[in-house]
């Protein structure tokens, strides 16, 4: 070894040695050097902590019955049992920025009324006749339907049929965290209700028409029930046509009075893949969160196949390339963050 | 008459004079005082020449039939008697803004394609079965439906049934004159035909949900097609609540990609009246076009009294007021230029 | 003339005849046949009965200042020279949808306090000094001045300079006269004024910020001020950069608030067209009105030739093909109906 | 104790062991419950990590000093030091949402070209004459300037001045982040240019005009540089009128073509607080970061006072009350992330 290289490694040391002594003097005042994280913490693609995974519905619905001996739906509040992504374990979410769980709600129990900022979705996987209701007003849930209850509305929920009612709950609790935007209440009292007729949402919203008074207050859909009976129609019309090659028949849930997404925070989607339908990859920044409603396929993502059948849920995280298959007529509903990214300016797919 | 009166009047005599001299010396360059015309062309308060008027079906029916002898469809282009108002004869629209007539089209005819920049509503009358075709996709119709030919669109219509079909055309005609934004074309074939499945729009359109993939490239609804079935069961749902004094259960059409008009130019509305509902006063700035689909009533307008039944169109001038009644449930369609006057912040009510 | 043409003739006149006798029947009760003038009122392209014209400063500088003799500005409420088109002569205004008048204000003088639904524009042509106060804020106004009276606010004028004051008024009177939505009322006092500092609304409004509080109230900027220093300069900047081959170098006035048009009816711009300028063709749906501030041209359109300098006026039809040339720098202040046409998916150009 | 008590403690013990089994054997498949976290998840009120702290600028003023001796622009590829949060130490950022960062480029230096879809803010603190290019468009920076380098567009810095020069950083790196949307790319050379002349880009967007064929491509302002001298003088000339009782006069940046914020994911301000203003106590969902321009004053927040004198960079955390005072007149630039608070309908404040 030279001087010369002797006296290299040596500045090089020292430099060090100067730099490290230089952060720890800062460091005091809650100042750091951005050049020693730069591209950690600005990467060249998506660097996302959400692996994927599939919940199978024979593993859960034991578990979801099992829940219901070891706890009330009055002494647990809401009796959910949270899908945790595997790699974002203790942070109950599913994908990075949004939560899913499975939420039993049991004959004659009831859920009782509160509300919060962050907005939510229900979607129903099991069971017939339970209620939500949204500022007093109730719909009756069905397989197959969305409900939303949107942020800083008083909501309940009630079974008054004779079988246990489960349903898929999306909220969007980590983005509502990083803002700091919190906000939760107690209604009043348990159970909420107008004198709204039965159907007079769907009715003053749900055939592309409005109360000629009407005047928005939010961004999220005045209409918060959408019934399976008419996405299920309207997917089987257009199953006549070619299906898109990435997503098959894919429509998304729209607020009727902007046409725009259903909720700020959440993008919801129901797709049709006919049977033997072999999807093309694809990629796109928002992590979706999936749930069967109908048929059996595949969810080829990485180098992990995720097999599908009815009431499975499944996610695939943000970039990831995957591609979808079906054996039979499958339908999906989905849930992702696009409408927060595309607000954003952020959104991105690749196909 | 003492002196000083005299000359007064003489300075006004030489005044005018003066004046007179100097309006026409301008008036060959294309200038003229203001002054002279101020109050008559801002004035306090609209000066509508359209007058009130209804038209009875019994009357139109037989020279709509007879319409049908004395001219083919081909021949006529579009067979329509124009409805004129009182007001405006010569000028071929209903109100100073819009245009209304009723078209005929007997079994087995055409009405060819064409496409031309205003924009047009459909609202079927009498028949069943004929379609509209709008960029070459067919809807079949029938009584209640409220059907749009968006401008510059490419539609033709046919009569498959076996019965004669009518309908109201609405167009916004007098807007585009004072645009001076006409255009006109004819199609390269009578019919124009896509391998869209039936149904195809509503299903993509008219649930509450779009294609994914889907951008807007016009201010008008995609969903061309309003089916009066759902109409009159959102209705006859929300007719269990309380009606509004002045209209009682009134629905807008909207634009489900929008949630705005329906139409950039002409605001669409139905509205069910109760039994024996009698509305309060109410006047607005948007004359507007009332048919009646079903139930009798009275419309009183200043000092008429507009005897309505089934089938009948009238008229209400803008910022006259008015009052609706209803004997048995009646369902009135209408439209006016809403959408136009609230865009350019010019509309008024007044309840 | 054989038999047979014999007849044809005869089934021609007795067919005519039907039909006459049929339209006067139903002419009674304000019927029409369409297919008699469909072709006229849905035309294959604009038919604007509004022809090209240039008034020349020179011509009616003397007149404005001979109105001045002939009537106060008390008397006329506003002492106004109305720009009226030769093609549409008695119908008080430059194009088929707008209005121009060149206001004058003498020395001391006051145009009393009033408001009316049409919306306005003041285009500063001549003197320096005069204020406009809109809802009692006051301007003070310079050549080249762009300034906006809102619908529906109060605003009056007055003249505190030594010198006589011109401007240009662009109104939308024939569109609201169309839509019958006029109102006009009186202010309480001749002048209004309130307590907000001199500069106080371009502060708020003029530099890409706006008050953290401030909600929007109507589709019209609520600056209402827009000096020509600025825009000057601007365009002064430009002109270092290709100017564009039909327009030279054009700004459009926008809402600060919104980013839109200044005023929901009425587009303006100012563009500047470099010494030697030769445009290309050009042709729009929206007529347009040109005012003159700076330099020397020529406007062709349809075979004549508009030769322009300094505050001249000129006007170019909907369609009229037409080019602009400039011997020295010129800067023309211009004013149409677009932001109408586009709000109801109208316009066109071509280029 | 009887026997019914422990017969309770029993049955306690046991449900808890039970549930305890229960957690255990569901956590293998990625199943939690959620009623053991609700109400650390869904709290009652915003419950964020972010703490108030003041960075004083003669504290980090020798420290950048040192960072320009231990590291070179090139070499850091970015020469910032982080002001961490104290309650969010070792996550790189100010608030819970929002980085901050103060970069030095010394005389002769140059940060080369990369881009992002992290939008950034640059705020000017020191020195003067050294440039950001956006696009290869350069605009030369002065103290005060609020400059944009928007989402995924290069932007390079380069000090071509005689001192040192140091601006305030501001992004969105943590929202970016949670989305999973991250993406960065370095330039193709070091430094990018067009031949766009100097001041084009405040020509074309800066004085309520825009060109006539400009369309938005970004939610984010075409306009990326807000100088100070105009800044200034709108906030002294509203500096005449009432100061509002919790933030004196201020004003928020915007974006020319959309009215709306200048960037879709950091709100932008500027305020200036009149000699002895005593500012009503005002709490709001939006941490916020403020950089003080001119004067001194204290904000006390909680029961924290900080004491802010120029270049001072001090933060404001969710929910927390504070209020502004200032000794003589102050200047502040502040941001946050109400725009992304706002667009998903979760902004609040009281005062």
């Amino acid at each position: 070894m030279n001087d010369n290289r002797v006296s290299h490694v040596g500045n090089i040391v020292e430099t060090q040695q100067a730099r490290k002594a230089f952060y720890e003097k800062i460091d005091g005042s809650n100042c750091a050097p951005l050049w020693e994280v730069l591209h950690a913490v600005v990467t060249a693609t998506p660097n996302t902590p959400c692996v994927p995974y599939l919940w199978k519905w024979d593993t859960v619905w034991p578990w979801l019955q099992e829940s219901g001996r070891i706890i009330t739906a009055k002494e647990a509040e809401r009796r959910v049992l949270v899908l945790e992504n595997p790699g974002l374990r203790g942070r109950t979410r599913i994908t990075h920025s949004l939560y899913a769980g499975l939420q039993l709600i049991l004959p004659g129990e009831v859920a009782p009324a509160h509300r919060h900022s962050q907005s939510a979705l229900r979607f129903i996987m099991n069971g017939d006749g339970a209620y939500t209701a949204v500022d007093g007003e109730r719909v009756t849930m069905h397989v197959g339907d969305f409900v939303i209850t949107p942020s800083w509305t008083f909501h309940d929920h009630g079974n008054t049929s004779a079988e246990p009612m489960v349903w898929l709950d999306g909220l969007d609790i980590p983005i509502v965290e990083l803002l700091d935007a919190q906000f939760r209440e107690d209604g009043l009292s348990e159970s909420q209700q107008t004198d709204r007729s039965a159907g007079s949402n769907l009715a003053r919203f749900g055939n592309t028409m409005k109360p000629v008074e009407y005047k928005s207050r939010s961004r999220t859909s005045p209409l918060f029930w959408y019934p399976y009976d008419r996405t299920r129609e309207a997917l089987h019309t257009l199953a006549q046509e070619e299906p898109h090659v990435v997503w098959g028949h894919k429509l998304q849930y729209t607020n009727p009075v902007t046409g725009d997404w259903a909720m700020p925070t959440i993008g919801t989607f129901m797709q049709l893949l006919p049977a033997g339908f072999r999807g093309a990859s694809y990629r796109a920044t928002d992590s979706t969160v999936y749930a069967v409603v109908e048929g059996n396929g595949r969810c080829i993502v990485g180098d992990q196949v995720l097999a599908f059948g009815p009431k499975d849920v499944f996610v695939c995280p943000s970039w990831m390339p995957y591609r979808l298959e079906a054996d039979s007529d499958a339908v999906l509903f989905s849930y992702s963050d696009r409408p927060v990214q595309q607000a954003l300016d952020l959104w991105r797919e690749i196909f």
